[in-house]
C-alpha cells in the first residue's frame, strides 16, 4: 500500500514542474532518494547504485530507473505504470570507466526525444558523483544540464495533513526511545546496551505502528566526548559517575524523521553544565516564540544568538534546518538553515529541527526540538521535557 | 584508544603513497570516510558535511580537513599530531554556489604548496560530489586534478591481523542476531519487532564486544517482497504462514563487517523453494571450493554460474564482492567483484561476501557467506548452518 493517494504524488508533480518551468528547467533528473521517494514513492534500500527519476511535461508521468533485480521494488512501491519503471543490467555497474549507468539514462532520455532538452541534475546532492556527471554530459552532448539542485526539496518544505501525521507518529516512536534511554543510563551500563534499547525502541515503535531505521544512527557521546559533534558510543564504554552524557535521536516512519535531543548527567552537575542547560533552554524558548509565518530564518537566528550572547556564549554553527522525509547519510532537508544571512521567509507547515548544540571547551550540551510552523507561530512536533536530566 | 597501532596506520600510508607514485599522484585528497578512517582513524558521524584526507610525500603525515565542531573528533579518534588536524568554519556551509569547503581546500593546498601538484580525487565515490568536484577546479587552476577513485578501496583489500580480528567479532554479532532472528519469526510476529530485535543483537554486540551501527539496514522482504533485492522490514506486517523470509545482516566492530544472509520459510517450503535454496547452496559450496589465491574472480564466477546453470537457472548479477571498513551507505569496498570478465587474481587475506541472492519470479532465496581467501583455499569467516530454515 502506498503512503500516499496517488493524487497526493501527482500534485508533487504539478508544483515540481511549475517550479521546472519557472526555471526553464524541461527535463528533471533526480538522483537524491528522498526526492525519488517524494514523486515516485520508491523506497527500497538500493540507494547505493545509481538510479534516478525523470519528471518532464512531455511525459505522461515520471519515469523510473532502476537496476534489473530492483524491479519488483520499484513495481510495490511506486504509482506509476509497469511502463514507467525501467531497469538496467547489471552490466552497467561492473566497469564504471566503460560502459556506466548514466550512458543507460542517456539512452532512456534519447529514446523519449528528450536528448537534446535543458536538462536538470542535482549537482550538490549525495547521490550524484562527479563521474557520474562526466558520463551523463558525455551521453547527452546535445543537452544543456543545468543545476537543479534542491529544486525538489523546496517543494517539499512546506508538508501535507499526511507527511504530518507521519512525522507525529515519528516523534512518539523517538519520545518512547529518548525516555528509556534516559532511564536504562546509569554508572556501569554499557553504552551499547543503550544504544541497543534505541534502536530497539525506534524499530518496535508505538503499539500501532512500527518503526523505519533512521537516515543517521544516534549521536550519543559519554564524557569529555562531548565536545564533539558527530560520537556514536563505543563498543567497550560503560557509562561513569560525574559523566555527561547527550544524545541525538530520531524516530522514522515512511522515512519521516522527527529528531530529538536530550542531555543527561549521572550525578550532581557541576554550575557550568548547568549553567549551559540553562542557557540552551532559554535561547530554545525565544528561538520558539520567535517562530512564525512571515519572519525570516535570519531573524530567528538572531533572536537565538542575541539570548546566549547576553550570558557570553556563542553559536557558530546553523542552529536549525528543514527536517522531514530522508535517507541516510543524514535526515536535513538541505533548503533553509538557521543562520546569519539567510533570507528564507517561514511559512505554516514548514517543519524544522532546531539544533542549540554547544560544543564547549571538555564538554557539550544539546537540547533540541523538532517544530512545525502554525498559522500564527509555531508548535513543537516533539513533546519532551526541556530539561537538563539528571541520573 | 585507537583501533590499531600508530605503526600500522604509517604502514597504510606508505602502501598508499607507492601507489600514489606508480601512477604519477603526487597530491591524493581522499573523502571517502572509509578510505579517511583507513589512513587516519577519523571515525565520526559527520560524513554528510564535506570532509578529507590529504596525502602526499610532501607532508610529514597525512591533513584531516573536518568542520569546525567535529575537531574533537578528529583529535580524540587519529593518530596525527594537533597540527595536522584543520577545521573549516561553518560558513563554509551555508551558502554552497558563493563559498564552499573545496575553497577551503584549495586554500589549505595552497598553503602547503601543493597546489601546482598532480592531485589525485576519488571522483566516483560517495562522498565527492558534481558540485564539489566543480569547486576544486575552479579553486585550483593550477592543479591537475586526476581521478584516483579506489586508489585507498585497493590497497585495504588484503586484511591484516588486526582486520581480520574485527571482522571474525562482527561475524560473531551477526551468527548470534541471524540466530535470535530466525527463532523470532513465527505466524503472527511484527516485522518490525524482528527487526528491532536484529538491532538490539547488532549493537549489544557479544557478551565482550559492543557491537556498532551496520553500514546498511538489514534487508528482510517476506512474502512476495523477496522477489525484491533491496526491501526493509514493513513498518506494521506480520509474519503469516507459508511466508519465505530472507534476511541480509552485517554485524559491525571498529567499522568492520560480516555480512550473512539466510532464507527461513514460515510453513512447509514448497518444492520450488527447497529446490532452489539446495541449488544455491550447491552453487555456494562449489564457489567455496574454487576460491584459493591465484584463481580469478571471473572463475569464481564462472564456477557458480556452471553450477546453477545445469538446473536451468541463471544469475545475471555479480555473486559477490570485498567487504571489510565500511561507512553507509553500504559495506562493499567497490573493488573486486565475482563477475565475467574480472581478471583481479585472490590473494590470502582478501575478503568477500559471497552473495548468490536469486531473486525469481514472485520469490527469492539468498544464502550468502564472508569468506577470507587462506594460503590454499578460503575459510568462511560467519559460521551458521547453510541451509533453508523450517519455522
Amino acid at each position: 500500500m502506498l503512503p500516499f493517494e496517488k493524487t497526493e504524488y501527482q500534485h508533487r508533480e504539478k508544483r515540481i514542474k511549475k517550479s521546472m518551468e519557472a526555471q526553464g528547467i524541461e527535463v528533471l533528473f533526480v538522483t537524491d532518494p528522498a526526492n525519488m521517494n517524494y514523486i515516485t514513492g520508491y523506497d527500497a534500500l538500493s540507494y547505493y547504485v545509481p538510479q534516478g527519476v525523470i519528471v518532464s511535461s512531455y511525459l505522461k508521468e515520471p519515469i523510473c530507473i532502476i537496476r534489473q533485480q530492483d524491479v519488483y521494488c520499484a513495481l510495490h512501491t511506486t504509482w506509476m505504470s509497469k511502463e514507467s519503471i525501467i531497469p538496467y543490467p547489471d552490466k552497467y555497474l561492473w566497469e564504471p570507466k566503460v560502459l556506466h549507468v548514466m550512458d543507460f539514462v542517456g539512452d532512456v532520455l534519447r529514446e523519449k526525444g528528450l536528448h537534446n532538452k535543458r536538462i536538470g541534475v542535482e549537482l550538490d546532492s549525495y547521490y550524484f558523483n562527479a563521474h557520474w556527471y562526466h558520463r551523463l554530459e558525455k551521453s547527452l552532448p546535445d543537452a544543456e544540464l543545468v543545476d537543479a539542485t534542491s529544486l525538489v526539496n523546496w517543494i517539499r518544505g512546506q508538508k501535507s495533513t499526511k507527511e504530518l501525521e507521519y512525522m507525529q507518529i515519528a516523534a512518539r516512536i523517538v519520545e518512547k526511545a529518548m525516555y528509556n534511554a534516559i532511564e536504562n543510563i546509569d554508572v556501569g551500563v554499557r553504552e551499547c546496551r543503550v544504544a541497543a534499547g534505541i534502536y530497539s525502541d525506534l524499530l518496535n515503535g508505538t503499539g500501532v505502528y512500527g518503526g523505519e531505521y533512521p537516515s543517521l544512527s544516534p549521536i550519543m557521546p559519554a564524557g569529555e566526548r562531548t565536545a564533539g559533534a558527530h560520537f556514536s558510543w563505543t563498543t567497550e564504554g560503560k557509562y561513569q559517575k560525574d559523566q555527561l552524557v547527550y544524545m541525538e535521536l530520531s524516530g522514522s516512519y515512511k522515512r519521516y524523521h522527527a529528531p530529538l535531543t536530550r542531555t543527561v548527567f549521572i550525578g550532581k552537575p557541576p554550575e557550568k553544565v548547568r549553567e549551559t542547560a540553562k542557557i540552551v533552554i532559554e535561547g530554545l524558548n525565544v528561538t520558539l516564540s520567535t517562530i512564525k509565518p512571515g519572519v525570516t530564518c535570519e531573524e530567528v537566528e538572531q533572536a537565538w544568538q542575541t539570548t546566549i550572547n547576553q550570558y557570553g556564549l556563542e553559536k557558530e554553527s546553523r542552529m536549525g534546518y528543514t527536517v522531514g522525509l530522508s535517507y541516510p547519510p543524514v535526515w536535513t532537508e538541505n533548503t533553509a538553515y538557521f543562520k546569519p544571512g539567510e533570507k528564507t521567509v517561514l511559512k505554516p507547515n514548514m517543519t524544522f529541527h532546531i539544533m542549540p548544540g554547544m560544543w564547549l571547551d571538555g564538554y557539550g550540551v544539546a537540547i533540541t526540538e523538532t517544530i512545525r510552523v502554525t498559522e500564527n507561530g509555531c508548535e513543537t512536533i516533539t513533546k519532551f521535557p526541556r530539561e537538563l536530566f539528571i541520573k
